[in-house]
């Protein structure tokens, strides 16, 4: 079996509303950058990275049509750790992380879809089969609202089948954000999860002094509560605020993973196989949290993320993210009673209505003349 | 004053013969990409980054074409610190890392280029003038190479006015190569500097190893013996094996080369204006190494480092890379005795033969349709 056709699509997808976090500013759309893989018997697997608004979707699409696609072509697509190192170090260079590791994420997911959807089997099975379905959070991209404005956000979750909530946070007025925070634990009860998402807004002895405030409020976790690249930061934070942190969205291979989690940085990794480098690498992530006694939780592509999470017996709560392609998934991700299902269909079992999505498609094509 | 126009370009240069490491394979060609700025009162910088073969040179091409040029256009150049970071964040989500700080270092460059033409200082001078020169180093390609062809290419290195050579390693056998750098050592006489590099190609357990059969040699440092995400590792071979490491040049930002640094996994960081964040980040590490009393070396491009090492306390050596614009340079590097000399031009004084080049540019356009 070998390798036959590897397709690179673009798309810009917009988003339902405006969206605004403490870092990233407005984002009004987001990049979804496709590839798809087709064998000499006609095998095929699809899997798919994204960056927010226009950064860098025509780089990460550039980077997989020019250098990615030659090193595919004839090549056992069941082979995943080969083609992986293969593509490791092919890109090193340039790689090791960021953009490089993106376009990896997309080709090693799209190998794992064709992988068990020759096994016939779910890919939450075919990865470990641990349970069909993970606990899920709504994580609001709503740093803008108002607090009434939230605590409607809040209800639709609620409504939604959802029974915890993220909100984003980062303001300078940690006196403000505790408004917020109360208003939500208050609208909540005393029995569902909350967490905060800063974004990486906050300076480390900030981020502290903000954790013992928020102590009356009960959170699960603070998330990004400083740049990544500060993993004795994190600790601090942890320890000296009293508070677990979620971390790892902006953390691109296992090396990275493996040294905030050794080194005590954080409680809940935080993988997104869309930027780490596909499901080979979240997997690895997922094993070595599990061997340090923590549990794995995910960013984004929920659709994608409830298999892997399905999988493991270290998972924590998987993310449902305003960032979404929901409205082109041709059976929509199941949400009841604060647990999403994994899907039964071979693969990862995501569908897209590429008839439906077309109009947001881009004309790439290589950028070399 | 403002930017007006900022220029990206492509080129992928031939190498002067195809060339052998113990990671990359066989490279006959870099990929050359190239920011041009002008002001709106016409003053004018260049910088550039580089890419092994043609990895990645389409995908940063496309980044600073489609997603920094906008950024930069309007703003005034002289604010590098205010431009780095609205690069930096801008990108974050693809960043950190990787391909996005390969295309930050270009537009750095040429805005340093730029600022320092405008105070009609030489950027030796204006980054700090500590001294003109720089001790150089030949850094040959050269796995492949019999032992002849290694000496020979060695007394060219000294025919220039080299006194310090490096010679890849990298293969299974240590026996083989004690043979090799008994052969270099010999040659050489034992008062000029020898260094090895292996490209990341060991373990750590091989790497020390091999440091300590290297001992009779009396070798100035062991560049990149394993992966530099594994700082532990990097320590461990330095104190174990005996012999001091350079590492850096696949080391993307200030934060991991600080750590590298501060956990003792480097006794000489190797930085690189084109793939670490460009002169404003290199400046950076420059002062971290200086703070933990060690110098700094530089990774490729001679012609532009040797103005960062000449205006810095801290220097050690620069490497004169095979991967080499000399043909196309209008004024070649002047080498002399073991040191190579910083321009008295204004900015980096580095003029490219445009006319020259032009044969080897890609016709290069946005990937967005
Ligand atoms: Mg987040
Ligand atoms: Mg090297």
């Amino acid at each position: 079996m070998k390798i036959q056709k590897v397709e690179t699509e673009l798309y810009h997808v917009p988003l339902s509303r405006a969206m605004v976090d403490a870092i990233h500013g407005v984002q009004k759309e987001f990049s979804l950058i496709v590839a798809k893989i087709t064998t000499d018997d006609g095998a095929t697997g699809m899997g798919y990275t994204y960056s927010v608004g226009q950064v860098g979707g025509t780089s990460i699409a550039t980077l997989i049509h020019d250098n990615l696609v030659p090193l595919l072509i004839g090549e056992d697509p069941r082979r995943i750790e080969h083609l992986w190192e293969k593509m490791w170090w092919a890109l090193h260079y340039v790689g090791r992380s960021g953009i490089a590791v993106f376009a990896l994420s997309a080709v090693d997911t799209a190998l794992w879809d064709l992988k068990a959807r020759l096994a016939d089997e779910p890919l939450w099975r075919f990865l470990g089969g641990h349970d069909n379905k993970a606990e899920a959070y709504g994580g609001g991209i709503d740093f803008e609202l108002s607090i009434d404005e939230l605590l409607k956000q809040t209800q639709g979750f609620l409504d939604a089948g959802l029974n915890a909530i993220k909100i984003k946070i980062g303001r300078d007025s940690i006196a403000q954000e505790c408004e917020r925070i109360h208003a939500m634990r208050d609208f909540l009860g005393p029995d569902r999860k909350l967490m905060v998402d800063v974004n990486m807004k906050w300076s480390v002895e900030k981020a502290i002094r903000a954790a013992r405030a928020f102590e009356p409020y009960d959170l699960y976790w603070i998330e990004e509560p400083t740049i990544p690249d500060d993993v004795e930061g994190n600790r601090r934070i942890q320890v000296e605020g009293g508070i677990p942190v979620a971390t790892g969205e902006n953390l691109h291979s296992i090396y990275e993973f493996r040294q905030m989690i050794a080194d005590g940085g954080v409680s809940f990794p935080d993988a997104d196989i869309s930027n780490l480098g596909g499901i080979t690498a979240l997997m690895k992530v997922a094993h070595i949290a599990e061997a340090h006694n923590r549990n794995l939780t995910t960013h984004g592509i929920q659709e994608m993320h409830v298999s892997c999470l399905a999988a493991i017996p270290n998972a924590s709560l998987l993310e449902i993210h305003a960032f979404r392609v929901d409205d082109f998934l041709v059976h929509p991700l199941e949400i009841k009673d604060g647990y999403a299902y994994a899907s039964d269909r071979p693969g990862h079992g995501v569908v897209i209505d590429w008839d439906k999505i077309a109009k947001h498609k881009i004309a790439f094509k290589s950028a070399q003349g």
